[in-house]
């Protein structure tokens, strides 16, 4: 069982029911599942599926409970969301401060809530001193209007990329990356050519500048063989044609 | 003016009017105003703007063009993003890992381009093939069915998350960094040479193949004019010889 079941995103007071799917989808795109509706305006219904875009499971196995308290009941560690930063005289976190203790407490085999207000008015002050932590996620001063599932997919977001910190796997382990001495190689086939071709202006800073170029490209083992393919070509042609002169 | 004006988010043949909306308003959210919409299916309307929550700034200054060249055109810096992992064989990054590059190319200045397929299918090989970078935003492997507004949401999110803490950090430099038509010309001119040299293999691969190291590599301006003028002085020894042969 994965320790991201350890987390419960808590929605207070829901008034939209397209934003409970959405909410669903966005909590799924990030590993977690445990969805907790405190007293919603409304319900449940076909939109929200709609939306959730096939996270029935999440929306199915939603718990619908009357009071905060209820779904924070067996949690060892809660965080309100709030975008209102200076109405409360608690210290504020972003979603990334928090991570860690969250992911260390959720390891624990810990429960951890996410709480978040209604669309219009967000969190009570009531609501937010249940919580033992005031989360608010950084934007545009002047124009802080976040979507509910939208703050839902940030938090989530925010937990997943440290949680799964390991990217390796993001990464394609067929690629083949040139080494120093495969650069080398390009190097001194493109001095070569420069030679060849009379490149008169100064060649060891022209050198350092392709050097740098060739450096930056970070570049895999097959683009070095067509690179210097395409060299080897260059340099058959010039080769050939002086030679075709000086026979002459 | 803020840095943050310097970064273009891009979506490419977008089919649904509402996710037009909701992403002006993730972006306006993060401080982030330049829309542009690269042959959209539907154009923005009423449904938009009321999804993008009085964002009307950004959707009023959106800019529709019909390719993505277009679109890229000026930038220094494109990022495309996908969630299909293994289709590319480039190496992918995370919007963290990208955060800083980002960032260091706006103080500079220079624009930068978010890039963002359709729905259903994202980006296309050709259109991840025009950007600098591939990134890919963490999530369930089991389940990632991201809706577009939210991954322009996270992308930026994670853009504006740095921004807010370096706000210091990141100074101006001198280096003027190759736009995209530069980068094209350097490509233009590599395909002249190919054919001159009959460089027989398959010509559209190669020019592809290289494409990707021109992008990664990330140029300056001046190191766009070294490598087109080695080209050019290539070209030139080629035709004189063949010349030289023909009057023979």
């Amino acid at each position: 069982m994965s320790i991201l079941n350890n987390i419960r995103v808590v929605l207070c007071n829901t008034s939209h029911n397209g934003n409970i799917g959405s909410a669903a989808r966005a909590m799924k795109t990030m590993g977690i599942s445990d969805l907790w509706l405190v007293s919603p305006q409304v319900l449940p219904d076909d939109h929200s599926r709609a939306l959730s875009c096939n996270a029935y499971d999440v929306l199915e196995n939603a718990k619908i409970v009357n009071s905060l308290d209820d779904a924070l009941s067996d949690t060892t560690l809660s965080f309100a969301t709030t975008a209102r930063r200076r109405e409360f005289s608690e210290q504020l976190f972003t979603p990334r401060e928090s991570a860690s203790e969250i992911l260390q407490t959720i390891t624990n085999g810990e429960k951890i809530a996410l709480v978040f207000g209604a669309e219009k008015t967000g969190l009570s002050i009531e609501e937010v001193e249940k919580c033992n932590r005031l989360l608010t996620i950084p934007g545009n001063p002047e124009y802080f209007s976040l979507n509910l599932a939208n703050a839902v997919q940030i938090v989530c977001y925010e937990i997943y990329s440290n949680y799964d910190s390991n990217l390796s796997k993001f990464k394609n382990n067929e690629i083949e990356k040139a080494t120093y001495q495969d650069n080398q190689g390009i190097i001194a086939q493109l001095e070569h050519v420069l030679k060849q071709i009379n490149y008169g202006k100064n060649i060891n800073q022209t050198m350092r500048n392709l050097q740098h170029i060739v450096n930056k490209a970070n570049l895999e083992r097959n683009e070095v063989d067509l690179v210097r393919g395409i060299l080897r070509n260059i340099e058959k042609i010039i080769l050939n044609n002086y030679c075709s002169k000086i026979k002459q």
